[in-house]
Formats: C-alpha cells, sequence, structure tokens
C-alpha cells in the first residue's frame, strides 16, 4: 500500500487553493453543478425514507434502467440486470475488479497514456503492467498474442488525451482478448462527452467484455459515488460477494439520483463543451503540435521543456494550473489540459499557453 | 474472495420477502425513519452544489464536529481532525484497516460472539484469529500476553449480544494491546444504544485506541454510508492513501447530513429501544436462559435445540425469522433476535417465542 503515492492530481488541486485568482485547467470533473431534476430525486428518495442499505449488487430499478440504456444508447443486447453491479464510483468498481481478478505477477495490458489509477492499482496488486500506444494498429498488438494476459483496460474516450478509439482497434483488443483469455475492461465514464459521434462501446460486438460505465463525470455527481460494472454474470457474482465485505453497497439515496440522471438531457452541456474543445484546439494549434482531442474534456499537450518544469513554470510565471503528463505515460513531455471550465478562465489558459510557447521559443 | 460466504443475515432479508407477514426479527439496523432533520441537511447540501469530490480524508467540518464529540461524549481529549478520517460506512472502515494492517498468518484476537464481518475479512486477508469469551476477566487473557498480536477487535455495545464492556475489561485488553504491541480496535457503532449508561470508550484512557463511529445505525443511515475513524496519525496517514484508491472518498451529500445528525436528539429513540428491551427480557426471562442485554438492539438467546433447526423451525411453524447464531461465534445453540422494530411485531415475535419454548419443552 505504500508503494501507492499521492495523486499530483489532488496535489494541484491543493496548490490551486493557495494561489489568488488561479488559472485552473488541471481539474477532473465538469464545472457544471449536478442537473437540478437530479438532486430533486436524491432529496425526494431521502424523504421517503430510502437511507437504508440496499441490495449488495444496487437497487433493481437502477439496474433495469441501466440494462435499457446499453440497449438503447450502447447496442448491447445482452445486458440483462444479472450482468449489471451498481458500485460506489468507477474508483471502487476498479478496486473490486482488480482484487478479484489479478493475482501477482499476471501480465496487465494498459493503453498509454492511461489513467494513472489503471498502472498504480495493478501494481498494488503485484501485477506486471505492459503498455501499448493508444494510435497502436491491428499490427502493433502482434507481440502480445503469445502472452499469458491476465487483462486489458483502457479509458474511451480516453482520460488525459481525449481519444476516442476506432471500432478497428477497439475490435483488434476484443480479439487479443479472445485469443489470450484476458478480461477485457472498457472503460466508458466519458462516453457521453463524444464531440464527432465516433464512440463506439466493444461490448456490443464481444459479449464478454467488462464495460465501466460511471455517473461522475456526465452528471458532476463525483462526490456522490455511483458507476456500474456491466459483465458476464460469474464476474458479477464474485465482485457482488466482495462488495458485500467493503462498502456494503453504493449509497442509496445517490442510486435513485442515477436512474433520474438516465433520463437527463445534456445535450447542451456537451455542445459547450464542443465549443470549448474546437476553442483549444483554434487558440493553440499554432503554438503546439496538436491534434483535436475527440473526447471527454482533455487535451494532452506536448510542451517543448520537461512536463514538470512546464508546469512549474506555468504557475509561477502565469498561474495557470496544469498536470504533468509523467504520472499518464512512460514519457515526461506532456501536461494534461482540462477545458471543463468557464470561457473566461478557458480564454486567460489559451493566452498564457500562447505567451508561454512563445517565451519558451526566444 | 471465494471464501467469504453471503451473509446468512442478508439472507433472512430474503426470505422475510418471501413469506406472507412475516415476524421479522433478524434486521441489524433501526425500524424508524433517518430524523429529516438529517435528510434536510443533505438535500440541502445537494442543492448548493456539494455533489463534488471531497478532500480523501473527508470535509474538514465534519472532521471538526467529530473531534468535539469525541472531547464531549467521549472524553477524548487527543482527538484532532488530523487523527480522524471519514469513510463509506463501518465496512469500509475495517476494509481499509484490514487491508493495511494485516498480513498473512498474522494473529488477531476477537471477541467472542464477534460481528461476522471481523474474522470473515480477517481470514480474507490470510490472519489467525483467536477468541477470547466477552465474558472474560484479566486473567483470561494472560494466554495471549507471549503472542505476537497484530490486532485486538471488539464492538463495544456488541453485535450479537448487546453486552456493553465494563471499564475493567477494556483496561485489559489495552493492557494487552499495549504489552504485545497489537492495535486496539474499538467499533462503537452502538455506542448510543446504552441503556444502562455503561457504556465507556477505551480509546478515553488508551491513546492508540483505533475507535470507529458509524452514523449508520444510530440515525438509521445504514444506506448512506457514512463512519469515521480516529486513530493515531500515522494510521491515518496510510488509511487516507488507500481510500483514495478505493472509494476516493465518503459520499458528499451525505457527510454534511452528518454534521447534522451530531447535533440530533436522538433520546426518544433510544428510550424506545430501552423499554423494548426490558419487554424482551420480561417476556422470555421464563422461557430461556436470560440476561439482560445492555446495548445495541439485541438479545443472543440461547435454544434448546440447534441454532439453525430453531431459526427452520421458527419460520416454518410461526413466521418467525430470526439468525443463527452460528454465524458470531463457535457454538451452534445460540440465535440472534433484534428488537429494534415496532410493538406489534415484537409483541408477536415474543409469544411466538413463547410458545416454541413450551413446544419444544413437550
Amino acid at each position: 500500500m505504500y508503494g501507492i503515492d499521492s495523486s499530483p492530481i489532488r496535489k494541484a488541486f491543493e496548490l490551486a487553493r493557495t494561489i489568488e485568482n488561479p488559472i485552473n485547467l488541471s481539474i477532473g470533473q465538469p464545472h457544471f453543478p449536478c442537473p437540478p431534476n437530479i438532486i430533486d430525486a436524491m432529496a425526494e428518495a431521502a424523504r421517503e425514507g430510502k437511507t437504508a442499505y440496499t441490495l449488495t449488487g444496487g437497487i433493481p430499478e437502477l439496474k433495469e434502467a441501466m440494462a435499457r440504456k446499453f440497449l438503447s444508447e450502447n447496442g448491447i443486447k445482452y445486458a440483462t440486470p444479472d450482468r449489471i453491479l451498481v458500485t460506489s464510483g468507477i474508483s471502487s468498481a476498479l478496486f473490486l475488479l482488480f482484487n478479484a481478478l489479478v493475482n501477482p505477477d499476471d501480465e496487465c495490458l494498459v493503453i498509454s497514456p492511461y489513467f494513472l489509477m489503471y498502472p498504480s492499482m495493478l501494481k498494488f496488486y503485484g501485477a506486471k503492467v505492459l503498455t501499448v500506444k493508444e494510435s497502436f494498429g491491428t499490427d502493433d498488438l502482434n507481440s502480445f498474442r503469445k502472452k499469458k494476459i491476465k487483462l486489458i483496460i483502457f479509458s474511451n474516450p480516453s482520460n488525459p488525451t481525449g481519444k476516442v478509439l476506432s471500432k478497428e482497434q477497439l475490435t483488434a483488443l476484443a480479439n487479443l482478448a479472445e485469443e489470450t483469455g484476458a478480461y477485457l475492461i472498457s472503460d466508458e465514464i466519458y462516453e457521453l462527452f463524444d464531440y464527432d459521434k465516433k464512440f463506439y462501446s466493444i461490448g456490443k460486438d464481444y459479449d464478454k467484455t467488462i464495460t465501466l460505465t460511471g455517473f461522475s463525470k456526465t452528471y458532476n455527481m463525483t462526490g456522490l459515488r455511483l458507476a456500474t460494472i456491466l459483465a458476464p454474470e460469474e464476474v458479477i457474482k464474485a465482485l457482488t460477494t466482495l462488495q458485500q465485505y467493503t462498502v456494503v453497497c453504493a449509497p442509496s439515496v445517490t442510486q435513485w439520483a442515477g436512474i433520474e440522471a438516465l433520463k437527463t438531457d445534456m445535450s447542451s452541456y456537451i455542445q459547450d463543451y464542443r465549443e470549448k474543445r474546437d476553442f483549444v484546439y483554434e487558440s493553440l494549434k499554432d503554438f503546439y503540435p496538436l491534434e483535436k482531442s475527440g473526447g471527454a474534456f482533455y487535451y494532452f499537450l506536448k510542451v517543448p521543456i520537461q512536463d514538470e518544469e512546464f508546469t512549474k513554470l506555468a504557475i509561477t510565471s502565469k498561474k495557470l494550473i496544469l498536470v504533468p503528463g509523467f504520472i499518464f505515460c512512460e514519457n515526461k513531455d506532456h501536461v494534461r489540459l482540462s477545458f471543463a471550465t468557464e470561457w473566461d478562465n478557458l480564454k486567460r489558459g489559451m493566452t498564457a499557453l500562447q505567451e508561454l510557447s512563445k517565451e519558451l521559443a526566444n
């Protein structure tokens, strides 16, 4: 346990509190408030006395609503309630999965750059972490085919890059999982933040996929701790037993809020972020090597000096808070920029980044 | 993980759903609703937008309120916010503690009868579980003094017996912890259910105590997942890091509800349970060997046949749902009875138990 370091993201968060009027582009959650109908549903559930333990696996009403969502929005036909487990957020889901599935020395494949918790937690369970770049083609997976891989995990769309994996890439990963007997874990917490309608749930084609869906990012419910796992029934059974001996169940009122969340139209929120995604691209494309982000609310920006030097310079000279890239990949030449913020803040941030680029070029 | 069996308590809960008009005395949570001011505080927190991640260790306001509570109600003077961690319920607290502290083959001492999760979880982490009866005297601990004990854990008041440990017993446990270097874990989730004012927090005298305080039982917030750990600062730091990689933080709105809960006068609820405690004693003392329960909302009833036979007979012939005692101790001659229920239900249950006693005597 002591091998897990405190997250630099949260350190950035702490730092932001100490600087006056900072430009904070480090935050990994939406800037808009949780929609009021969801709040109302939670308050209503509490008033109706829904404050007791729920079934360990989650309330049937939410599991049924999720099954309908998987069918209508993700095209996944086999998503019955028996294949769904409600958890206390994606982190809790990852903990259950890794605790249940991973043994020491297991080889696990992670798409890089990666959500920092994947390799940290996998190493905590003694796994060996293999990586492949997110730009991989089918042939790039050949070297893994003869290995005994325990699981393959990725976030799609990606935190920290905003990359949306192509159907070809996802199919190649599913084939690799089938060949090697690996569990395929598709973390789809950013699925609604899909600006060019290119997101694809590989669970649609590969029914052994373990699909993670969170409510935190989509509805700004990060503090309410709610996510679901769709997986083969024997996996769900094992995870449910483990959940009973850890958090027991996801928060009851939050589960009721989740049902309302699924009915909420988020398109205007997504459109706002689409415009911000475009604005960042237009603002920075002449200053940094840049591909347009396809999803989530991040850019993974290549910077001309070492990442930690860059983030330090950004804070001290521009009050601009970013996250150094080394926590998301093996290299030290990127920073993560979140555009989940107000326009004013984003504009100040783009000006700061333009100035930094010019100053570093001199 | 597969060694952890599904809890018979929850099986009883499932069974209760299938019987028409059962007498359910198996429930491990209060029968009264969560007080409305607590609900209101939670709804208010949500409306104010407090739906985002909190600090991993919990909101400072709740930690400060808990520090004041430990001082004024438990007489614990060293309870500063730095020594407090907010968790997603007691189960989550136990998970954090056992995961961080217990290594395979560690010897851990549990007071018997015990909360079933203690030995289950300890065994899951590979620990060897030693037990001592809750009626122990100081001398009964002598055989443990030469051992290398990793931790000592008990619930006080006790689930499943309602036993409130004496100050002498607690002092003996603290002395044993000090001598053997064991962590002393006092699970005080039932502290308010203390009918004869005999409950004592050993943390008051022994500052290395790890004190667990839950909100679930006191305020009927079992589904809201909230508890706190008071422990030496280095323990809190280690647990906080681990929490960051599991549930991240306790539910945000629940933490705000917790502050309001601490201000809530529960004395009328406690008085109701005190009367029920007495009523059960008067109803059953001539039918079963019985000591008056001192706390929590349980009796651990010695029955004239094997526990599982008795619970089966109670269901089939009286529609009475109880929990077999074998899950709480090494013996098979007790059942757990919860008096956290409506008067009508409790009266029906006492009649059923009187009848069962008579029928079995014939």
